[in-house]
C-alpha cells in the first residue's frame, strides 16, 4: 500500500512524533510505502510531495513543529478543490491518506471520506477542545510552558506588590487557562465559557493584596466580561484565529489599575506555547496516536479518527471529533474557583 | 469537624498540592479544622502533630516533598499499634483522617477503617502501579525527568559510538521505563514484567550501531533476564525498596561490552526522579485528588480512596487500590517494541 | 555592628542570593546584626523595617524576587528625603547600609555616602548595562529564558514558513538581545546602539526563506530604525522604564509583512525574563557579591560597590558603576553579524 | 585555504557551536574550504574525513555532542603516528588544522605545531581545569544540570530526614562541585584539592539535622579523605578517566550512616552532565571561541589556542593551556565554607 501523510492547521508539539510512529510501524512492520504531502491540504491540492521513509523520520521525535510543513489551505473553499485532490492522489498512486489536524483539517477529511477517499484522521489541537478524545497532544506541553512562565511571574508580582496577568491561548475553550491556572496557583482564572464580573475580579485582587503574596490572573485570550460591563478592545485575529497583542490581557490590566489603584501588568505568552520539544506525555500520546492510525489504515478501517479514552487509544467516526467543541464544563471551573482570591 | 492529614512512604512530587487542596477547600469552603500528623503513621502513633491551616499551605503548591514529613513506620507491625493510633486520634480530637500514600499506607488505612476509624485514602506512587486509578501523581514528573536525562544521553552516545543505559525506577512495574523509553526514543526498553533475552538486546544494540545514531537502553531497576541467562548481580535494596547502585544497569553494561565488543555506560537516575517541583499534569491531578478527598470526608463517605478514571476523579473502595499491582500489559509493551533496534 | 539591607528598582533573579550571603557571613561569621528595609528606599525613608537574621534567609537562595520587596521610590526627588533617611538610620541604630540596586539605587547610595552615610553598593541590572563590572546577576537568567523561548519559536517558524520576531528587554543597551540572539541562532539581531536599516533586515529575511529554515529576529525593546525610515510607534513606558506592548516588535512585524509579503509574528517576552529561579551562574555571582559586600562593611571600606572582573570579585568606587552606561561595543555586534541572513 | 577541523576527548556541550562558528565565518566571510576529520585524532591518522560546509553546520548550534564524532586516540602513543598525520594532511590538501579538545588533544596539537603543522587549538573541558582561560564551554551547562538535580534532592532530603549526597564530575579539580554546591545551597562541598576530615563532615551533617532542612553534600568524584581516615573504595575508571559507579559518593554515604546513625543516600549524576543542549553562556562562549580560532588561522597565527579573559576572547600560546592544571584556589573554597553546616 502507498499511504499519504499530511499535517494541517497551527503547529503543535507532537506532530513529528505522530509522523514518525506512522512511518516506523507502517514501513518497518507492515511494509507499506509513504509519501509526504507538504503544507497541509496545499500538498495534495497542488501535488506537492516529499519523500517519507524510515530515514526521513529518524531523530524527529523530540522536535517541535512538523517536517511536512503546515498551512491553513482549505480545499473545500476552493472551486473544484476536492476533485483536484482526488486526481492528485490517483496520480501519485496514493491508496490512503492519514490527515493530522484540528477541526478544519478533520472537517475536510470527513468530506473527502464521504466522497470515497480512504482517510484516517489524527486529532490535533493545542487548545484541547476537540470532542471524543480525553486529551490531544500539544496541550500538555502548552500548559507546562504556561505554568513555568507563571511560576516566574509570582516572584516579580510579590516583590513589586503588583497584579500580574498572564494571557494564554484559548479562543473558544478555556482548557489551557484552567489547567495552567490551577497548576500555577492563580488567584483568578478567566475563560471564554464563563463571562466574568469585573467587580468580582477586582475584589479577588484586593483580597489577595492583603496576604504577603500578589495576585496572579490567568486569562484565556477569548475570555470576556459579562455584557455591558467593560468596553472590550476586541483585538485583531492572527492567521491561527488567535487574538493578537492588544487583547483581553491588556484591557484587563488597565481596568484593574483604574478600579483598584494598584499596578497591573500583562504578559502575553503567544507562540512560545506551541513550539519546541513536546513533554513526555505528549510524546507518548502522539506516538500512540500514530501507531493506532497506521493500524486503522492497515486494517482497512477508514472514516475514523484515533482518540484517547482513559488510557486506551481507540477509533471513533471522524465526524465525532468535529461535531461540537469540547468546552470546560461548569464543574471543572468550580474546582478551580476554590482557590480564587 | 477536625480532620487529620498524613503522608506516608517515599516522597513524590504532588504531595504538597494534595495537602493544600484538602486544607483550602476543607477550611476555606467547609469550615473544618485540620491537624497535621508528622512523618506518616509515626505521627498518629506517637501523637506527633503540627498546625495545619490555610496559612501553613500557602506557597507549597509548586514545592516537591511533603511539609508533613514522611516515614515507612507501619503500625500494623507494631504491637498494639492500631490501638495506640485510635487512642491518639481520640485524644487529639480528630474525627476523620486523610491518609496519602502508597500500597503500605493505604493498607494500614484499610485496616484502620475496618476497626472503625473514619478514613479516606489518596493514592500515591511514583511507579504508577496502583490499581483502580489511571494514573497517580508524581509519575508524570518522574517520566519527564527521565526523558530530559535520556535526551541528553543521546548526543553523548552518538559522539562516542557507545551504548548508553539509563536505569530508572520500577521494582515490580515498568511504567516509568515504558513511558520514558517511548518518549525519549529508546532502542530497547526492559521492564520487570517481561524477562529479557540478552542475545536479542545485543542484536538490537548492534543493529543500531549501523545507523549514525547510537543505542540507548532504558531499563527498570527490577528488570531481569530470562532464567539462567546472565549471572545477575542482585543489588542491595534501599529504604524505599528500590535497588541501590550496582544493580541491573551496571550488570547489563558489562554484559553488552563483553558480548558486542562496544563500549557501554550506565546512568542510574536515582532520587532525582522523585524530588523537586511537579509537572503541570501532576499538580492538577494532585489538586483534584485533594478536592475529592475532602469532599468525601465532608460527605461522610469513608473507607474509600480517590482515583482518576478518564478525566474524572471518582471514589473507589480502599481495598480496590491495593488488592493487586497494576503492571504493564503485554499490549502496551508491544507498542514500544515497534521502535526497538 | 548593626547593618541595614535594602533592594531597589526592578526585581532580578539573584537578589535573594545576595541578601542570604550578606546575612550568613555577616551574622554567622562576623557576628553583626541585620535589619531589613522594606521596598527599596521607601524602607529607610519611612522607617519601615523587617527582621533579618539567619532564620529569615534560609531556603531563599533559589527563589526569584526579593524577600525585602522593592520600589522605585527615589529619596533625592523628595523634599528632605536624604535627611529623613539619615534620621531613620540613626533612630533604628543602623551603622551601615548595604544597598542592592541599579543605576538609580546606586546613585542615591553615592549621594548618601557623600553626606556621611556608611554605605556599600551591590550592582543589579538585568540589562547588564552597569559600568565597572563584567556582568551583573540576573542577566544570565534573562538570556537563558529568552534562548529557551527562541528555541521554541524556531520550529513554529519553520512549520509555517513565517518570520518570527522575539522582543526582549533592553531600552538603552542591547546585551540581552545580543547574547540571546547569538545563542539561539537568530538571523538578525537589532539593538539600540545601532539604528537598523529596514531594507537590510528585509533582505536577510528573504534570503533566509530560501533555506529550509525560517527567519528569527531578536529585537531589543529600545532598537530603532535609522532616522526617517519607518514611522516608529513609540510604545508606552511601564514602571520599570521598559516599553510596554505595542512597541518595536509589533511595528517591525507589520513593516516586514508589508515589504516582503511574508507573514511575520511577534512574541514579547516581558516580565518572565526577570522572574523565577536564577541560573547557576547568577546564584554564584550573587552569592559572591554578597560575601564581598559584607566583607567591605566589616573592613570599614565604604563608598564602594562590588564588581566582577574576570573571575575576581573586587571593590570599586560607587560612582564608577553609574557614571556611564555600558553599551554593546561595535566589535561584539560585528561578531554576531557573521550569522545574519 | 583548506582547513581541517577535529574534536577530541570526552564530548562537551558547545562543540557543535564551535564547529558552526568556524565554518560560518571561515567559508561565509573568508571563503576558505573545510574538511571534517572524524573521531578526534583517529580522523587525520587514518585519513577518515567528512564534508564540512555551511549546509553541514545548519541547525547544530543547540545540539550537544559533536557532529564530527570523538575518540581518545592519541597519535603520539602510536608508532609513527605524527608522521602519518602529516602525510594525511598533505594528501587531503589540508593547509591548517583547528583542534578542539582538552589537555590531551591540545598536547598533541602542540607537538604537531612543533613539527611544522599549522594548528590552532580550541580548549575544551567540562571540568574547567584548563589553564589560561577563565572558563571553558560545557562547564556552565554541567553546573546547571547538577544544580537542577540538587534542587530536586533538597525536598526529598527534607521529607525523609535523610542526608543526600550528589556526586559530580571532577577527578583532579573541584570546579563543578564548588559552583554547583554554592549555587544549590549545599551544606558541605568536597573537592579533590582539599582532603576532607570525615569527623567534620559528620559534624556538619548533624548540625544541619537540627534545622528543619536536611543535609545535602556535593562531592567531586576525585575528592578523598585526609590520609588514613577512611578505607576509600577506589572505584574503576571509565574511558574518560572519570570514576565509575561505586566511588566516593557511595563510600561516603556508608561512612556517614555508620557514624551518625542517620540515613544517607547517593546520586551519581554521571553522563547526563556532559550531554544535551548547551546553556546560553556556553553557546555564546563556544561561538566566540570558534570565531577567534578561524580569525587566527586567517591571520596566519599558529601554535596558539583561544581563551576567555574577562569578557575578551584572546589568543595564547598552545602550551599555556596545558602546562598545568587549573585547580580551585583556597580562597574560593573558603567562600563556600561560609555556608557549610
Amino acid at each position: 500500500m502507498r499511504i499519504g501523510v499530511l499535517t494541517g492547521g497551527g503547529d503543535c508539539p507532537g506532530l513529528n512524533a505522530v509522523i514518525r510512529a506512522v512511518v516506523r510501524k507502517g514501513a518497518g512492520v507492515y511494509g507499506h510505502e509513504f509519501v509526504g504531502f507538504r503544507d497541509g491540504w496545499r500538498g495534495p491540492l497542488e501535488g506537492d510531495t516529499m519523500p517519507l521513509d524510515i530515514q526521513a523520520v529518524r531523530g524527529i521525535l523530540p522536535r517541535g513543529g512538523t517536517i511536512l510543513g503546515s498551512s491553513r489551505t482549505n480545499p473545500i473553499k476552493i472551486e473544484g478543490g476536492v476533485e483536484k485532490i482526488k486526481d492528485n492522489l490517483a496520480q501519485t498512486g496514493v491508496d490512503a491518506l492519514i490527515a493530522i489536524g484540528g477541526e478544519d483539517t478533520l472537517g475536510v477529511a470527513t468530506q473527502l471520506f464521504e466522497r470515497g477517499v480512504k482517510v484516517v484522521g489524527v486529532p490535533k489541537t493545542i487548545d484541547n477542545d476537540l470532542n471524543a478524545t480525553d486529551y490531544t497532544f500539544g496541550f500538555d506541553t502548552a500548559v507546562n510552558i504556561a505554568v513555568e512562565a507563571i511560576d516566574r511571574l509570582h516572584t516579580t508580582a510579590e516583590s513589586h506588590h503588583r497584579a500580574l496577568i498572564c494571557e494564554v491561548m484559548g479562543r473558544h475553550a478555556g482548557w489551557i487557562a484552567l489547567h495552567a491556572g490551577m497548576a500555577a496557583g492563580a488567584n483568578v482564572i478567566l475563560i471564554p465559557e464563563k463571562p466574568f464580573d469585573i467587580d468580582r475580579v477586582c475584589a479577588y485582587v484586593e483580597s489577595r493584596f492583603k496576604t504577603r503574596y500578589a495576585p496572579i490572573i490567568v486569562v484565556a485570550e477569548g475570555a470576556h466580561p459579562v455584557e455591558g460591563q467593560m468596553a472590550l478592545q476586541t483585538g485583531e485575529l492572527d492567521a491561527f484565529g488567535h487574538v493578537r497583542l492588544g487583547g483581553i490581557g491588556e484591557t484587563l490590566a488597565k481596568e484593574i489599575e483604574k478600579r483598584t489603584g494598584k499596578e497591573a501588568r500583562t504578559t502575553v505568552l503567544g507562540h512560545i506555547q506551541r513550539g519546541g520539544t513536546p513533554t513526555a506525555f505528549d510524546r507518548v500520546l502522539a506516538t500512540r496516536f500514530g501507531l493506532q492510525a497506521i493500524d486503522a489504515v492497515h486494517d482497512g478501517e477508514f472514516g475514523v479518527m484515533v482518540a484517547l479514552q482513559g488510557t486506551d487509544i481507540v477509533r471513533v467516526p471522524l465526524q465525532e471529533g468535529t461535531k461540537e467543541l469540547k468546552t470546560v464544563p461548569p464543574g471543572r471551573y468550580e474546582e478551580a474557583e476554590v482557590f480564587f482570591g
